[in-house]
């Protein structure tokens, strides 16, 4: 058996569940091993990380045998880099803060607010002079590693990577997907009583842009998923498919939600949309985010900042633990497809999944360059999208707008043009009040994040 | 001196001003002559057209020498036509009080209504399939002649003509710009002190979709006007320039506004949108639409059915005295350009004007086969588009939703499907409210336009 | 286990091996079952070939049973067909004898004739009526069947299929691409001391037209083999990897080959072109065809008509024992891909390999609809490519020349336009004669193929 | 009436009659006036144009009052420039008679040999590091300045200029067009009898490439002109029209041609080719070029360098008799349209002409950023491609083929890529000789540039 040694560069993930999920299934498999180096703006985060690391790679029961080195410059974790991982947090909880709730004074509701909508939007403009940077570094240290990005606003993100850098290998991993491939194997059961099929094997043809992907084909072996999807979408349209989950009274970040708003797209325009109703709530109108008793009666919540700070402090206190060995970290597979990819780009494997690339015609009808998710074939030293098709017009015109948009912002954050990025603010579907009401708010916004963005006049 | 021999067909014209203009201008060409056969479902206002016409060629006073004749049957008119000119009422005054004013009762405001917005996209619906069944009439008849369409939606007109008949030589016409080269003669002459200039002297660089067109370059000889514009549209941004054109104290419609809708957008977005402010409004959300004090603030105002009526009535009336000799028309040319663009085409001179055409690169950014708005070079037999570039992503954003929806609206119209036309409705920039309240006022107005949606089932 | 009934309609194949190595993999495939119907202009073949058939389903260690019938009508193949498969000889070796050997009075000389070059241009000509009425006929019998085909020229043969019937889910395969997979391995035994490697180890990215596909990217696990083979190509340059293959002091059709053109147009242009010398040399200038001398000199052979009738006449023998009983049909995997195909159009297993299909994009620089040679991702119900990248200009340009002639081709078969056709001929880069000796041997060439050529004035 | 100032920077000229002619055209121009900066490589050219110009300008019938300038650095001569005339002779005529007559030692004989062709394409290798600086330096010191550029290979000038600085605003200027408008207009008069037509006057659709350009519609006033070009080739098909225009019993360079080539690529294409028979016959296989017999029968010559410098002695006489006072300089309008596009571009006159740009779509089906050649229409600061449509596949494929050579030698120089240049070379229609002979007289033609060459290791 081959194991293929690498270099990768992690950066970020000081803060972020994704470090410890990649740490997981990097353990759980035999045919990589190598060098991790760990770089986040928090250097004491990344050391943590050095420790848990090592740490799990001297358990006798582990098969992945990895070193990891928190280093304290980006050029010093890019330099010979055969991988590079973005992961990080474009600023602090308090712009996330600012992002998320101060809409909510103009009668504009957020559940994540991190792609779309005004928390979406602002946090591009923070996180594209990031990108820029990193971008640069890359070309100069490590032109020829591939660079998966976790970051969002994903789109934004590899779409500033390939606008600084053409030449890049650089690709966006999101499990959104997954999810929808999930709720799909449980219509399969539902609807035909076949049980125990894996979301791997549930094949679907997506096309759209990250968080607001679609699905027009899906099949499970040889039976076509579309009519089955109907008949439960159907049956669970008004009541929903199942509780929102829920820990200690409270929603779960990410956790399972009864997908009404996913039945009513499904229902309105005959495709399935692929991302939790959270996110997709937030590239349309207000129709399902009106205010928070709506949002009560589509399933899903709203989450709120304090909460995920509460949330981080659960996690911090785990790794404390981890470090301290008071606790030992549970190896087992996390779900996504990291591993797998890498696996595939460097000759162990082959993998038809999605991903998010610069649009070079897998997606008709789309803006070339923009960057799109569909399916991707990875084998040694290549992602290549399969040919998606096209939109119909209707929905082809819901993402229409936010890929325009999202040139507009990128196009403002590398012009500092405030009125251009406002322009962009306005023409996001939730903001539906008055242009003078929008720039106070957007101005309000812009101000909370001044300290990142550098050059601008504000 | 040539003297061109045409033949022309003339569908519709019965009840609308363009026959007259047209007739007044062909009067005043000593270039053109011919037949003319008039076609109108109202065949009697054929023949009251065929009259006047005639009265027109027996005076010495008129150069262009044309024989009117009246056919009641399609076909009969497009027999061996050189040129057919299509400008139909879609439906009756019912109709259209149904497109403007249902709405209103659902907070939803159209100070025209025929282009986009509810009314527009109901009553594109209701003149797609004549432009089918008139498309497939030229195909067989007269598929060598020059077709010019003055009906409205004229995007979708044309797209029509084009996708039942591919091969066919038609082009759309629209004096909306040429109002707003009118305004930058005003601007030229309290800016920069130039008076006596003629709006055909005005050179602009026109992109957009119609009533939605943009200029981002225009000039007089070798002055930039786009700075003249500038100071011009600060100085009349809060007050307009002008009043609003009143007749026995009621607003005319087409009638001169202060423009501080076009002053506002062009503040916004850098570029002159060239088009009345009524149209304009129509395209963007409810901005301008609010409601009617909204209106009023912007210096314009709703056109009611009832004024329609009241001054259809007039024109009726003038029309009476004309075909009794009691009146006698009067011979002064229209501002229109059809009877320059008939010479160009019949090589009798050479012009650069704007048309509305399906994209064929004309305009970077807008799907291929959506119809268009641009300059185009008319020579003999011919009808060139110039290339007008790209719109700024942001605008284009503003226009591509109106061109995917169009696009919706005629696949909706052909499948006769009801969901679909719909989905278009409702992503409609105008259209706010909820969905459930969209698709109560979408059923309602598609019921009062019924009788025109053959094979629908409603 | 699964096994996927299906109806197959056979086209064709009476006289070809592709029917038998079909039958063949199907008996040792188990997931497969069900019903081909076999049509044959040659109705007697078809019955050949159901008698061979079904002897083999009667066999007991025959894994896939199926039932074969042959048919009268091409209708009654295609009724109800979930699979058409279309494998017919265009015309007599008496016509494949003018295409091939007539040019040879000129001093041009094709080693096949059948794809470009006066001999496939004809055939072209000659194929494309038969392919307008196998279209026409599947979009009345059986639209929703997939449609594999294997005639050649493939490309022209698929892009008819598409022309006539776009909504066709049709594709053509070829296994030239397998045999530089299989080069490859052996390139890996020389230089890495790698063996045992199977050809479908081998990944390949795949972009050109049918045989003239390129290869840009090779490698097998994590090893790029496009330094492999400059090594491999360098130390054989002189004097070819191995001898021709022979049988009975003769040279097999289709048989080995020594390799030295593709690895001159490696070292030329940096690329493995993907198919066997015999058909590459034929693209390109007659660079390796100028006279018999020069063909032996790179180590290949022109196959005469005479030979392909003496190697049917062996074929019929071993059928005719086959029939008889007196010999049996041995039963070894083809080494095809066409089963695994099926397989995963029918739910039964995923796959990524190269076939032909309309340009949608996964060939940039090509244009859109001409039919191109990539990879493509086969699952249930669908067959999507894979984006294959662009050529560089230098092949971009060798490749664009035949795209274009094709097109000219496909444009002068619809119009039964001769001169454009003969436009197509003098454009081949093997016609390098006088347009006016050219034009004398194309109107003997379209005269001794004028029974296939309905409706032309000759 | 207005007199537009401008400062016009003119590269090269030294030794061209562009330069003469744009002196004379200026000086007959009332409307135009200001400074113009000479530069040249030698310098005392410059200096003898600042005299001859001067001189013009001193005389009382020159109703243009320019102030001519020779200056020693191209900087000087860029900055603040409002318009930048480039024509340059790329190197000397030593590399020149390489270029033309090394090639006939391998049997390939041009005409011309500066546009295509083993000639044209090492002038282009020698010819883009130059444009490549001028661009560059325009970007640097009158990047809003409108840039003309007169010289050959035109289309890889206007590329590279591109290619380097794509803000550029420059477009590309050659006459051969006008002579075939000027042959339709003796077309006309022995067709129609219709005689004094200005060429002007007459209208065509121009597309292709420089020197390679189509006509697929020609009218004057209502009458069009294909016909009309049917009756007058065939009439003089085999005779050609007129004879070959002479002085001193040789051929004029650029002079009147019987247009054989012309006559015989209709017959063949059924359109109009654009250039000289000279020109054409270059971007052929050699089915006019074959050997100098060939070239007699089709009526044209092959122009020698020795004949070239001949005539250059004649105009540095001319010149020396101007600046002593001997000889007075001709006033009379050159036939050019410079000064029109000067005053259309400066907002003087409106101008539809054709010019060569990069393709933004004004020709479907070719590269997008290819330098084509299309009517424009000109205004003030402004010059937009008026759509011209596509090539029938057959001719496109003549056009492709260079357009994609073309960007091979542009990625050649730019690389300083031997190989690559020598796989266009070798691509080029009138290199039909063997690989092996064609290497060698490319070597051969390389070595003689050399000089022109930097940094290229040879």
């Amino acid at each position: 058996m081959i194991t293929q040694e690498l270099k990768i560069a992690y950066i970020g993930g000081g803060s972020r569940e994704w470090a410890r999920n990649l740490m997981g299934d990097l353990a759980l498999e035999e045919q990589l091993a190598g060098v991790i180096k760990l770089y986040d703006l928090d250097y004491q985060a990344a050391v943590e990380n050095q420790i848990i690391g090592n740490k799990l790679t001297a358990r006798t029961d582990v098969k992945g045998k990895w070193s990891y080195q928190a280093v304290e410059r980006l050029e010093e974790a890019l330099d010979g880099a055969d991988l590079v991982i973005i992961s990080i947090l474009p600023g602090t909880f308090q712009e996330m803060a600012s992002d998320v709730h101060l809409p909510e004074e103009y009668g504009i509701y957020q559940p994540v607010g991190d792609t779309v909508g005004p928390g979406g939007l602002v946090r591009a403009l923070r996180t594209i002079p990031m990108f820029v940077e990193i971008a640069g570094k890359i070309a100069q240290y490590s032109p020829g590693a591939w660079v998966i990005n976790y970051t969002n606003p994903m789109s934004l993100c590899v779409r500033t990577l390939y606008e600084v850098f053409p030449k890049i290998k650089a690709f966006g991993c999101c499990h959104e997907v997954f999810g929808t491939q999930l709720l799909l194997t449980k219509a399969l059961a539902e609807v035909k009583q076949i049980t125990g099929v894996k979301r791997e094997e549930i094949r679907v043809n997506v096309l759209g842009i990250n968080h607001f992907t679609w699905i027009n084909q899906a099949s499970y072996q040889s039976i076509d998923l579309m009519p089955v999807f109907t008949e439960f979408a159907d049956k669970y349209y008004e009541t929903g498919y199942g509780e929102e989950e829920k820990k200690d009274g409270l929603p779960v970040n990410d956790g399972k939600l009864p997908e009404r708003v996913k039945f009513d797209l499904f229902k309105r325009y005959g495709l399935i949309a692929a991302a939790g109703d959270r996110h997709l709530a937030e590239f349309l109108p207000p129709w399902y985010l009106k205010n928070p008793e709506t949002v009560k009666q589509w399933g899903f919540h709203l989450t709120s900042v304090s909460w995920r700070i509460e949330h981080r402090k659960e996690l911090a206190e785990k790794r404390e633990k981890w470090i301290a060995g008071l606790e030992e970290f549970e190896l087992k597979p996390s779900g996504e497809e990291s591993v797998r990819q890498i696996k595939a780009l460097f000759g162990l494997e082959e993998l038809v999944t999605n991903v998010n690339l610069p649009n070079r015609g897998q997606i008709t009808g789309l803006p070339s360059g923009a960057v799109v998710e569909t399916n991707a074939f990875f084998t040694t030293d290549s992602v290549r999208p399969v040919l998606a098709g096209e939109l119909p017009p209707d929905v082809q015109n819901l993402v229409f707008r936010h890929v325009l948009n999202q040139e507009t912002i990128l196009q403002a954050a590398s012009d500092r043009n405030k009125d251009l990025a406002f322009r962009a603010f306005l023409n996001d579907p939730l903001v539906t009040i008055s242009p003078l009401k929008a720039r106070e708010l957007f101005d309000r916004m812009l101000a909370n994040t001044r300290g990142y963005l550098p050059g601008w006049k504000l």
